[in-house]
Protein backbone atom coordinates (compact mmCIF):
# COMPACT_ATOMS: atom_id res chain seq x y z
CA UNK A 1 0.00 0.00 0.00
CA UNK A 2 1.15 3.79 -0.81
CA UNK A 3 2.68 5.46 2.38
CA UNK A 4 -0.87 8.18 1.60
CA UNK A 5 -3.40 5.23 1.22
CA UNK A 6 -2.04 3.73 4.43
CA UNK A 7 -2.35 7.42 6.11
CA UNK A 8 -5.78 7.26 5.04
CA UNK A 9 -6.49 3.83 6.39
CA UNK A 10 -5.02 5.01 10.04
CA UNK A 11 -7.41 8.28 9.13
CA UNK A 12 -10.19 5.65 8.66
CA UNK A 13 -9.73 3.66 11.55
CA UNK A 14 -9.40 6.85 13.98
CA UNK A 15 -12.30 8.20 13.37
CA UNK A 16 -14.57 4.71 13.10
CA UNK A 17 -16.96 3.17 10.45
CA UNK A 18 -19.67 5.14 8.83
CA UNK A 19 -22.72 6.05 11.07
CA UNK A 20 -25.95 8.18 11.24
CA UNK A 21 -26.87 9.79 7.85
CA UNK A 22 -23.70 8.45 6.49
CA UNK A 23 -23.76 5.57 3.66
CA UNK A 24 -20.31 5.86 2.26
CA UNK A 25 -17.61 7.49 4.13
CA UNK A 26 -13.37 7.27 3.68
CA UNK A 27 -12.04 5.81 1.14
CA UNK A 28 -13.78 6.58 -1.86
CA UNK A 29 -14.28 9.24 -4.66
CA UNK A 30 -16.63 11.03 -2.07
CA UNK A 31 -19.02 10.85 0.74
CA UNK A 32 -22.48 9.39 0.16
CA UNK A 33 -25.21 10.59 2.68
CA UNK A 34 -28.76 8.78 2.93
CA UNK A 35 -30.30 11.26 1.07
CA UNK A 36 -27.75 11.16 -2.43
CA UNK A 37 -26.26 14.05 -1.21
CA UNK A 38 -22.56 13.65 -2.60
CA UNK A 39 -19.66 15.18 -0.79
CA UNK A 40 -15.82 15.70 -1.85
CA UNK A 41 -12.83 17.89 -0.87
CA UNK A 42 -9.96 18.43 -2.16
CA UNK A 43 -6.89 20.48 -0.60
CA UNK A 44 -3.90 22.26 -3.25
CA UNK A 45 -1.16 23.72 -1.92
CA UNK A 46 1.35 26.11 -3.61
CA UNK A 47 4.68 24.57 -4.17
CA UNK A 48 2.98 20.87 -3.71
CA UNK A 49 0.18 20.93 -6.31
CA UNK A 50 1.22 23.92 -8.43
CA UNK A 51 3.48 26.96 -8.84
CA UNK A 52 2.25 30.79 -9.16
CA UNK A 53 5.17 31.68 -11.13
CA UNK A 54 3.99 28.47 -13.83
CA UNK A 55 -0.15 28.71 -13.65
CA UNK A 56 -2.07 31.92 -13.14
CA UNK A 57 -4.33 32.25 -9.97
CA UNK A 58 -7.93 31.78 -12.22
CA UNK A 59 -5.99 28.53 -13.50
CA UNK A 60 -5.24 27.29 -10.19
CA UNK A 61 -9.05 28.10 -9.07
CA UNK A 62 -9.58 26.10 -12.04
CA UNK A 63 -7.86 23.61 -11.09
CA UNK A 64 -9.28 22.93 -7.55
CA UNK A 65 -13.14 22.30 -9.10
CA UNK A 66 -11.81 20.41 -11.62
CA UNK A 67 -10.84 18.01 -8.91
CA UNK A 68 -13.59 18.01 -6.93
CA UNK A 69 -15.62 17.87 -9.53
CA UNK A 70 -14.09 14.75 -10.97
CA UNK A 71 -14.51 13.07 -7.68
CA UNK A 72 -18.43 13.69 -8.14
CA UNK A 73 -18.24 12.83 -11.49
CA UNK A 74 -16.51 9.21 -10.53
CA UNK A 75 -19.38 8.71 -8.69
CA UNK A 76 -22.10 9.39 -11.05
CA UNK A 77 -22.81 12.28 -8.82
CA UNK A 78 -24.05 15.59 -10.46
CA UNK A 79 -22.79 19.04 -8.54
CA UNK A 80 -24.93 21.49 -7.20
CA UNK A 81 -22.87 23.62 -5.13
CA UNK A 82 -18.74 24.61 -4.39
CA UNK A 83 -16.94 26.08 -1.32
CA UNK A 84 -13.70 26.86 -1.11
CA UNK A 85 -11.30 27.52 2.01
CA UNK A 86 -8.65 29.85 1.18
CA UNK A 87 -5.28 30.41 2.85
CA UNK A 88 -3.95 33.16 1.48
CA UNK A 89 0.13 34.72 1.73
CA UNK A 90 0.82 38.10 2.95
CA UNK A 91 0.98 39.92 -0.39
CA UNK A 92 -1.21 37.52 -2.62
CA UNK A 93 -3.77 40.02 -3.85
CA UNK A 94 -5.76 37.35 -6.50
CA UNK A 95 -8.06 35.74 -4.25
CA UNK A 96 -11.29 36.45 -6.38
CA UNK A 97 -9.08 35.65 -9.30
CA UNK A 98 -9.02 31.66 -7.90
CA UNK A 99 -12.32 32.03 -6.88
CA UNK A 100 -13.62 33.20 -10.34
CA UNK A 101 -10.94 30.14 -12.07
CA UNK A 102 -13.78 28.03 -9.79
CA UNK A 103 -16.95 29.52 -10.58
CA UNK A 104 -16.08 29.09 -14.25
CA UNK A 105 -17.41 25.17 -13.91
CA UNK A 106 -20.71 26.64 -13.87
CA UNK A 107 -21.13 24.98 -10.46
CA UNK A 108 -22.01 27.95 -8.01
CA UNK A 109 -19.37 28.87 -5.34
CA UNK A 110 -21.40 29.10 -2.69
CA UNK A 111 -19.60 29.70 0.64
CA UNK A 112 -16.22 29.72 1.87
CA UNK A 113 -13.62 30.91 4.64
CA UNK A 114 -10.64 32.88 4.83
CA UNK A 115 -6.94 32.92 6.70
CA UNK A 116 -3.88 33.90 6.56
CA UNK A 117 -1.19 31.36 5.67
CA UNK A 118 2.24 30.83 4.81
CA UNK A 119 1.79 29.77 0.82
CA UNK A 120 -1.52 30.23 -1.12
CA UNK A 121 -4.25 26.85 0.30
CA UNK A 122 -6.66 26.33 -1.70
CA UNK A 123 -9.21 23.52 -0.33
CA UNK A 124 -12.51 22.96 -1.95
CA UNK A 125 -15.48 20.95 -1.12
CA UNK A 126 -18.05 19.56 -3.87
CA UNK A 127 -21.56 18.99 -2.93
CA UNK A 128 -23.72 17.07 -5.08
CA UNK A 129 -26.70 14.83 -5.95
CA UNK A 130 -26.27 10.98 -7.30
CA UNK A 131 -29.26 8.77 -8.36
CA UNK A 132 -27.16 5.79 -8.01
CA UNK A 133 -23.75 6.41 -6.82
CA UNK A 134 -20.85 4.63 -8.07
CA UNK A 135 -18.57 3.08 -5.80
CA UNK A 136 -14.78 1.75 -6.06
CA UNK A 137 -15.80 -1.30 -4.79
CA UNK A 138 -18.36 -2.85 -6.62
CA UNK A 139 -16.18 -3.79 -9.41
CA UNK A 140 -16.24 -7.98 -10.28
CA UNK A 141 -13.83 -10.56 -11.92
CA UNK A 142 -14.14 -10.64 -16.09
CA UNK A 143 -15.59 -6.54 -15.81
CA UNK A 144 -14.05 -4.42 -18.12
CA UNK A 145 -12.10 -1.38 -17.33
CA UNK A 146 -12.65 1.52 -19.70
CA UNK A 147 -11.25 4.93 -19.62
CA UNK A 148 -13.09 7.99 -21.25
CA UNK A 149 -10.58 9.94 -22.91
CA UNK A 150 -6.39 10.38 -23.63
CA UNK A 151 -3.97 10.13 -20.78
CA UNK A 152 -0.67 11.79 -20.57
CA UNK A 153 -1.50 14.94 -21.66
CA UNK A 154 -0.59 16.58 -18.30
CA UNK A 155 2.84 14.93 -18.12
CA UNK A 156 3.10 16.70 -21.43
CA UNK A 157 2.08 19.86 -20.84
CA UNK A 158 4.23 20.12 -17.18
CA UNK A 159 0.67 19.89 -15.34
CA UNK A 160 -0.24 23.35 -15.89
CA UNK A 161 -3.24 22.97 -18.06
CA UNK A 162 -6.56 23.78 -17.98
CA UNK A 163 -9.31 19.77 -17.83
CA UNK A 164 -13.13 19.04 -17.65
CA UNK A 165 -13.92 16.73 -15.19
CA UNK A 166 -16.10 14.27 -16.90
CA UNK A 167 -19.38 15.15 -14.97
CA UNK A 168 -21.47 13.92 -17.97
CA UNK A 169 -19.30 10.64 -18.77
CA UNK A 170 -19.76 10.05 -14.84
CA UNK A 171 -23.14 11.04 -14.72
CA UNK A 172 -23.86 8.33 -17.91
CA UNK A 173 -21.72 5.17 -17.05
CA UNK A 174 -23.60 5.48 -13.43
CA UNK A 175 -26.32 3.28 -15.10
CA UNK A 176 -24.28 0.55 -16.06
CA UNK A 177 -20.40 0.46 -14.40
CA UNK A 178 -20.13 -1.48 -11.55
CA UNK A 179 -16.99 0.72 -9.92
CA UNK A 180 -15.82 3.99 -11.15
CA UNK A 181 -13.02 6.41 -10.44
CA UNK A 182 -11.29 9.27 -11.50
CA UNK A 183 -7.48 9.48 -12.55
CA UNK A 184 -6.52 11.69 -10.27
CA UNK A 185 -2.85 10.45 -9.66
CA UNK A 186 -2.20 8.21 -12.95
CA UNK A 187 -3.82 4.98 -14.08
CA UNK A 188 -0.89 2.88 -12.90
CA UNK A 189 -2.29 4.09 -9.28
CA UNK A 190 -5.46 4.41 -9.20
CA UNK A 191 -6.65 1.09 -11.20
CA UNK A 192 -4.63 -0.42 -7.99
CA UNK A 193 -7.11 1.05 -5.52
CA UNK A 194 -10.07 0.79 -7.28
CA UNK A 195 -8.81 -3.36 -7.72
CA UNK A 196 -7.96 -3.28 -3.90
CA UNK A 197 -11.45 -1.57 -3.23
CA UNK A 198 -13.31 -4.36 -5.61
CA UNK A 199 -11.05 -7.23 -4.10
CA UNK A 200 -9.88 -7.83 -7.21
CA UNK A 201 -6.77 -7.84 -9.71
CA UNK A 202 -6.27 -6.02 -13.16
CA UNK A 203 -4.58 -6.11 -16.20
CA UNK A 204 -4.51 -3.84 -18.19
CA UNK A 205 -2.49 -3.98 -21.45
CA UNK A 206 -0.48 -0.45 -22.03
CA UNK A 207 -0.91 -0.55 -25.78
CA UNK A 208 -4.56 0.02 -25.56
CA UNK A 209 -4.21 2.84 -22.93
CA UNK A 210 -5.49 6.14 -25.26
CA UNK A 211 -2.63 9.00 -25.42
CA UNK A 212 -2.72 12.71 -25.36
CA UNK A 213 -1.02 14.31 -28.46
CA UNK A 214 2.83 13.53 -27.69
CA UNK A 215 2.50 11.12 -24.14
CA UNK A 216 4.63 8.27 -24.37
CA UNK A 217 3.17 5.12 -23.10
CA UNK A 218 4.63 5.78 -19.43
CA UNK A 219 3.00 9.39 -19.59
CA UNK A 220 -0.27 7.93 -20.06
CA UNK A 221 0.25 4.93 -17.33
CA UNK A 222 1.84 7.08 -14.88
CA UNK A 223 1.01 10.61 -15.34
CA UNK A 224 -1.40 12.45 -13.10
CA UNK A 225 -4.22 14.85 -13.37
CA UNK A 226 -5.45 13.69 -16.29
CA UNK A 227 -9.62 13.48 -14.96
CA UNK A 228 -10.60 11.15 -16.94
CA UNK A 229 -12.44 8.16 -15.53
CA UNK A 230 -11.89 4.96 -14.98
CA UNK A 231 -15.04 2.44 -14.97
CA UNK A 232 -15.78 -1.25 -14.65
CA UNK A 233 -18.39 -2.50 -17.08
CA UNK A 234 -20.10 -5.40 -17.03
CA UNK A 235 -18.47 -7.99 -19.67
CA UNK A 236 -20.84 -7.57 -22.90
CA UNK A 237 -22.52 -4.22 -21.52
CA UNK A 238 -22.80 -1.70 -23.66
CA UNK A 239 -21.37 2.07 -22.57
CA UNK A 240 -23.59 5.22 -23.15
CA UNK A 241 -20.67 6.95 -23.73
CA UNK A 242 -17.20 6.88 -26.06
CA UNK A 243 -14.88 4.63 -24.21
CA UNK A 244 -11.75 2.96 -25.02
CA UNK A 245 -11.55 -0.58 -23.07
CA UNK A 246 -7.91 -1.22 -21.42
CA UNK A 247 -8.47 -4.76 -19.63
CA UNK A 248 -10.18 -5.66 -16.98
CA UNK A 249 -10.70 -6.98 -13.78
CA UNK A 250 -9.18 -10.59 -12.55
CA UNK A 251 -9.88 -13.10 -9.67
CA UNK A 252 -6.51 -13.10 -9.65
CA UNK A 253 -5.33 -10.38 -6.83
CA UNK A 254 -2.25 -9.36 -8.68
CA UNK A 255 -2.32 -5.83 -10.44
CA UNK A 256 -0.76 -6.22 -13.93
CA UNK A 257 0.65 -3.38 -17.09
CA UNK A 258 1.44 -5.39 -19.24
CA UNK A 259 3.62 -4.04 -22.74
CA UNK A 260 3.00 -5.02 -25.88
CA UNK A 261 5.16 -8.29 -25.85
CA UNK A 262 2.80 -9.19 -22.69
CA UNK A 263 5.35 -8.60 -20.16
CA UNK A 264 4.74 -6.88 -16.80
CA UNK A 265 5.57 -3.47 -16.16
CA UNK A 266 6.61 -1.70 -12.84
CA UNK A 267 5.16 1.69 -13.12
CA UNK A 268 3.28 3.91 -10.53
CA UNK A 269 1.82 7.07 -10.47
CA UNK A 270 1.35 10.08 -7.66
CA UNK A 271 1.95 9.36 -4.16
CA UNK A 272 1.75 12.51 -2.39
CA UNK A 273 3.52 10.77 0.80
CA UNK A 274 6.02 8.79 -1.19
CA UNK B 1 -16.09 47.22 6.22
CA UNK B 2 -13.22 44.88 7.94
CA UNK B 3 -10.55 43.77 5.29
CA UNK B 4 -11.45 40.11 5.65
CA UNK B 5 -15.38 41.37 5.16
CA UNK B 6 -13.82 43.25 1.86
CA UNK B 7 -12.22 40.37 0.66
CA UNK B 8 -15.18 37.93 1.18
CA UNK B 9 -17.56 40.75 -0.94
CA UNK B 10 -14.66 40.62 -3.70
CA UNK B 11 -15.35 36.99 -4.06
CA UNK B 12 -18.84 37.44 -4.40
CA UNK B 13 -18.75 39.70 -7.05
CA UNK B 14 -16.24 37.09 -8.27
CA UNK B 15 -18.18 34.30 -8.70
CA UNK B 16 -21.90 36.04 -9.04
CA UNK B 17 -25.21 35.62 -6.91
CA UNK B 18 -25.94 31.60 -6.00
CA UNK B 19 -27.63 29.89 -8.53
CA UNK B 20 -29.35 26.28 -9.50
CA UNK B 21 -29.82 24.62 -6.17
CA UNK B 22 -27.85 27.31 -4.36
CA UNK B 23 -30.96 29.27 -2.49
CA UNK B 24 -28.24 30.99 0.07
CA UNK B 25 -24.67 31.65 -1.03
CA UNK B 26 -21.79 33.56 0.41
CA UNK B 27 -21.94 35.98 3.27
CA UNK B 28 -23.93 34.01 5.82
CA UNK B 29 -22.97 31.55 8.11
CA UNK B 30 -23.06 28.19 5.30
CA UNK B 31 -24.85 28.00 2.48
CA UNK B 32 -28.00 26.36 2.09
CA UNK B 33 -29.27 24.30 -0.84
CA UNK B 34 -32.93 23.92 -2.03
CA UNK B 35 -33.60 20.62 -0.49
CA UNK B 36 -32.53 21.83 3.23
CA UNK B 37 -28.82 21.34 2.79
CA UNK B 38 -26.26 23.41 5.04
CA UNK B 39 -23.09 22.93 4.29
CA UNK B 40 -20.04 25.39 5.93
CA UNK B 41 -16.30 25.29 5.46
CA UNK B 42 -14.03 26.35 7.76
CA UNK B 43 -10.00 26.46 8.00
CA UNK B 44 -7.47 26.67 10.52
CA UNK B 45 -3.87 26.87 9.92
CA UNK B 46 -1.04 26.77 12.22
CA UNK B 47 0.74 29.64 13.28
CA UNK B 48 -2.15 31.50 12.83
CA UNK B 49 -5.42 29.51 14.46
CA UNK B 50 -2.98 27.40 16.46
CA UNK B 51 0.62 26.53 17.89
CA UNK B 52 0.80 22.99 17.88
CA UNK B 53 3.38 24.24 21.38
CA UNK B 54 0.56 24.77 22.95
CA UNK B 55 -2.60 22.70 21.61
CA UNK B 56 -2.22 18.77 21.25
CA UNK B 57 -2.91 17.60 17.58
CA UNK B 58 -6.01 15.87 18.48
CA UNK B 59 -7.59 19.85 20.30
CA UNK B 60 -7.00 21.03 17.20
CA UNK B 61 -8.76 18.62 15.02
CA UNK B 62 -12.25 19.28 18.02
CA UNK B 63 -11.51 22.88 17.63
CA UNK B 64 -11.85 22.76 13.85
CA UNK B 65 -14.68 20.51 14.19
CA UNK B 66 -16.13 23.32 16.78
CA UNK B 67 -15.84 26.10 14.20
CA UNK B 68 -17.78 23.98 11.54
CA UNK B 69 -20.56 22.95 14.15
CA UNK B 70 -20.75 26.18 15.33
CA UNK B 71 -21.84 27.52 11.84
CA UNK B 72 -24.22 24.75 11.75
CA UNK B 73 -25.86 25.51 15.02
CA UNK B 74 -26.23 29.31 13.47
CA UNK B 75 -28.26 28.22 10.38
CA UNK B 76 -30.62 25.96 12.61
CA UNK B 77 -29.49 22.58 11.30
CA UNK B 78 -28.55 19.76 12.42
CA UNK B 79 -25.22 18.30 11.57
CA UNK B 80 -24.61 14.76 9.23
CA UNK B 81 -20.87 14.63 8.17
CA UNK B 82 -17.96 16.41 8.10
CA UNK B 83 -15.16 15.96 5.75
CA UNK B 84 -11.47 16.68 6.38
CA UNK B 85 -8.48 18.20 3.68
CA UNK B 86 -5.37 17.91 5.95
CA UNK B 87 -2.11 20.20 4.87
CA UNK B 88 0.41 18.10 6.57
CA UNK B 89 4.25 19.50 7.43
CA UNK B 90 7.02 16.74 7.36
CA UNK B 91 7.32 14.97 10.02
CA UNK B 92 4.13 15.78 11.72
CA UNK B 93 2.68 11.93 12.58
CA UNK B 94 -0.43 12.60 14.12
CA UNK B 95 -2.81 13.30 11.12
CA UNK B 96 -4.94 10.78 13.04
CA UNK B 97 -5.01 12.27 16.27
CA UNK B 98 -6.60 15.32 14.30
CA UNK B 99 -9.28 13.10 12.49
CA UNK B 100 -9.98 11.78 16.13
CA UNK B 101 -10.63 15.27 17.88
CA UNK B 102 -12.43 16.11 15.04
CA UNK B 103 -15.02 12.76 15.27
CA UNK B 104 -15.10 13.75 19.19
CA UNK B 105 -18.12 15.41 18.23
CA UNK B 106 -20.10 12.50 17.52
CA UNK B 107 -20.63 13.53 13.87
CA UNK B 108 -19.31 10.74 11.58
CA UNK B 109 -15.73 11.59 9.41
CA UNK B 110 -16.95 10.58 5.88
CA UNK B 111 -14.16 11.50 3.95
CA UNK B 112 -11.33 14.03 3.00
CA UNK B 113 -8.29 14.37 1.06
CA UNK B 114 -4.70 14.65 2.37
CA UNK B 115 -1.42 16.94 1.00
CA UNK B 116 2.00 18.42 2.02
CA UNK B 117 2.22 21.41 3.27
CA UNK B 118 5.04 23.78 5.05
CA UNK B 119 2.60 23.80 8.11
CA UNK B 120 -0.66 21.87 9.45
CA UNK B 121 -3.47 22.56 7.68
CA UNK B 122 -7.01 21.75 8.73
CA UNK B 123 -9.86 22.37 6.60
CA UNK B 124 -13.24 21.29 7.70
CA UNK B 125 -16.53 20.84 5.90
CA UNK B 126 -19.70 20.00 7.57
CA UNK B 127 -22.56 19.29 6.11
CA UNK B 128 -26.14 19.50 7.57
CA UNK B 129 -29.82 19.48 7.31
CA UNK B 130 -32.35 23.06 8.41
CA UNK B 131 -35.76 22.56 7.91
CA UNK B 132 -36.15 26.34 8.54
CA UNK B 133 -32.55 28.06 7.72
CA UNK B 134 -32.15 31.16 10.02
CA UNK B 135 -29.83 33.80 7.62
CA UNK B 136 -27.65 36.97 9.48
CA UNK B 137 -30.20 38.92 7.58
CA UNK B 138 -34.14 38.18 9.05
CA UNK B 139 -33.34 40.60 11.61
CA UNK B 140 -35.88 43.73 12.13
CA UNK B 141 -35.69 47.00 14.26
CA UNK B 142 -37.06 46.29 17.83
CA UNK B 143 -35.86 42.30 17.54
CA UNK B 144 -34.18 41.49 21.16
CA UNK B 145 -30.54 39.99 21.03
CA UNK B 146 -29.50 37.12 23.16
CA UNK B 147 -26.84 35.22 23.36
CA UNK B 148 -26.65 31.39 24.70
CA UNK B 149 -24.04 31.38 27.29
CA UNK B 150 -21.00 32.91 28.44
CA UNK B 151 -18.26 35.14 26.43
CA UNK B 152 -14.94 35.52 26.64
CA UNK B 153 -13.85 32.10 28.20
CA UNK B 154 -11.52 31.53 25.27
CA UNK B 155 -9.89 34.85 26.08
CA UNK B 156 -8.76 34.18 29.52
CA UNK B 157 -7.73 30.73 28.63
CA UNK B 158 -5.52 31.78 25.74
CA UNK B 159 -7.69 30.41 22.80
CA UNK B 160 -6.45 26.91 23.72
CA UNK B 161 -9.16 25.73 25.69
CA UNK B 162 -12.17 23.13 24.27
CA UNK B 163 -15.81 24.62 23.25
CA UNK B 164 -18.82 22.81 21.94
CA UNK B 165 -20.58 23.85 19.57
CA UNK B 166 -24.24 24.96 20.54
CA UNK B 167 -26.21 22.58 17.82
CA UNK B 168 -29.06 21.92 20.59
CA UNK B 169 -29.74 25.67 21.05
CA UNK B 170 -29.33 26.95 17.40
CA UNK B 171 -32.10 24.24 16.41
CA UNK B 172 -34.30 25.02 19.16
CA UNK B 173 -33.67 28.86 18.57
CA UNK B 174 -34.52 28.58 14.56
CA UNK B 175 -38.24 28.06 15.73
CA UNK B 176 -38.38 32.19 16.65
CA UNK B 177 -35.12 33.74 15.54
CA UNK B 178 -35.36 36.35 12.94
CA UNK B 179 -31.34 36.56 12.86
CA UNK B 180 -28.44 34.15 13.85
CA UNK B 181 -24.60 34.08 13.51
CA UNK B 182 -21.87 32.28 15.76
CA UNK B 183 -19.75 34.21 17.89
CA UNK B 184 -15.93 32.91 16.50
CA UNK B 185 -14.96 35.98 16.19
CA UNK B 186 -15.93 38.19 18.77
CA UNK B 187 -19.33 39.54 19.75
CA UNK B 188 -18.27 43.31 18.82
CA UNK B 189 -17.25 42.02 15.32
CA UNK B 190 -20.07 39.76 14.74
CA UNK B 191 -23.11 41.80 15.86
CA UNK B 192 -22.22 44.13 13.49
CA UNK B 193 -22.22 41.68 11.09
CA UNK B 194 -25.79 40.38 12.02
CA UNK B 195 -26.89 43.94 11.64
CA UNK B 196 -24.97 44.73 8.57
CA UNK B 197 -26.89 41.94 6.25
CA UNK B 198 -30.14 42.55 8.10
CA UNK B 199 -30.41 46.33 7.27
CA UNK B 200 -30.21 47.37 10.80
CA UNK B 201 -27.92 48.76 13.63
CA UNK B 202 -28.08 47.84 17.27
CA UNK B 203 -27.39 48.61 20.49
CA UNK B 204 -25.66 45.79 23.10
CA UNK B 205 -25.64 46.86 26.91
CA UNK B 206 -22.07 45.69 27.88
CA UNK B 207 -22.91 45.40 31.46
CA UNK B 208 -25.56 42.69 30.16
CA UNK B 209 -23.16 40.19 28.58
CA UNK B 210 -22.96 37.25 30.55
CA UNK B 211 -19.56 36.85 31.34
CA UNK B 212 -16.89 33.54 31.73
CA UNK B 213 -15.37 32.86 34.91
CA UNK B 214 -12.57 35.75 34.87
CA UNK B 215 -13.06 37.34 31.74
CA UNK B 216 -13.36 41.01 31.78
CA UNK B 217 -16.49 43.29 29.92
CA UNK B 218 -13.52 43.43 27.02
CA UNK B 219 -12.75 40.06 26.58
CA UNK B 220 -16.64 39.19 27.13
CA UNK B 221 -16.92 41.58 23.95
CA UNK B 222 -14.37 41.17 21.97
CA UNK B 223 -12.71 38.01 22.71
CA UNK B 224 -13.27 35.41 19.43
CA UNK B 225 -13.52 31.40 19.39
CA UNK B 226 -16.23 31.26 22.54
CA UNK B 227 -19.19 29.64 19.71
CA UNK B 228 -21.62 30.75 21.75
CA UNK B 229 -25.03 32.13 19.39
CA UNK B 230 -26.24 35.35 19.07
CA UNK B 231 -29.91 35.93 18.12
CA UNK B 232 -32.40 38.25 17.57
CA UNK B 233 -35.76 37.56 18.46
CA UNK B 234 -39.09 39.29 17.54
CA UNK B 235 -39.74 41.19 21.04
CA UNK B 236 -42.25 39.44 23.28
CA UNK B 237 -41.32 36.20 21.77
CA UNK B 238 -40.49 33.26 24.27
CA UNK B 239 -36.90 32.04 24.31
CA UNK B 240 -36.96 28.05 24.04
CA UNK B 241 -33.66 27.54 25.28
CA UNK B 242 -31.92 29.41 28.19
CA UNK B 243 -30.38 32.68 26.66
CA UNK B 244 -29.85 36.34 27.89
CA UNK B 245 -30.80 39.75 26.43
CA UNK B 246 -28.10 41.49 25.31
CA UNK B 247 -29.52 44.31 23.54
CA UNK B 248 -31.84 45.19 20.54
CA UNK B 249 -31.32 46.01 16.80
CA UNK B 250 -32.47 49.58 15.70
CA UNK B 251 -33.56 51.36 12.87
CA UNK B 252 -30.70 53.68 13.24
CA UNK B 253 -27.64 52.27 11.10
CA UNK B 254 -25.10 51.94 13.83
CA UNK B 255 -23.86 49.43 16.20
CA UNK B 256 -23.23 50.95 19.64
CA UNK B 257 -21.69 48.95 22.06
CA UNK B 258 -22.71 50.90 25.77
CA UNK B 259 -21.20 50.75 28.91
CA UNK B 260 -22.72 50.99 32.20
CA UNK B 261 -22.81 54.45 32.17
CA UNK B 262 -24.41 54.60 28.77
CA UNK B 263 -21.30 55.85 27.03
CA UNK B 264 -20.67 53.70 23.80
CA UNK B 265 -17.36 52.20 23.64
CA UNK B 266 -14.98 51.27 20.34
CA UNK B 267 -14.27 47.82 20.49
CA UNK B 268 -13.95 45.19 18.02
CA UNK B 269 -12.75 41.32 17.76
CA UNK B 270 -10.67 39.39 15.35
CA UNK B 271 -10.32 40.35 11.79
CA UNK B 272 -8.00 37.79 10.10
CA UNK B 273 -6.83 40.38 7.50
CA UNK B 274 -6.72 43.62 9.74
Amino acid sequence: MLPEDALVSAIARAVGPPSGGVVLGIGDDAAVLDDGTVASTDVLVEGVHFDLARMTARDVGHRAGTANLSDLAAMGARPVALLAAFGIPAGFEDAAEVAAGMSEHGVPVAGGDLSRAPVLVVAVTAIGRAERPVRRSGGRPGDVLVVTGPLGGQAVAGYTGRVAPRTEEGCALAAVATAMIDLSDGLATDVARLARASGTGAVVELERLPRAPGATVDQAAAGGEDYELLAALPRGSEAPVPVTAVGRLTAEPDVLLLDAAGAPRALRGWDHFG
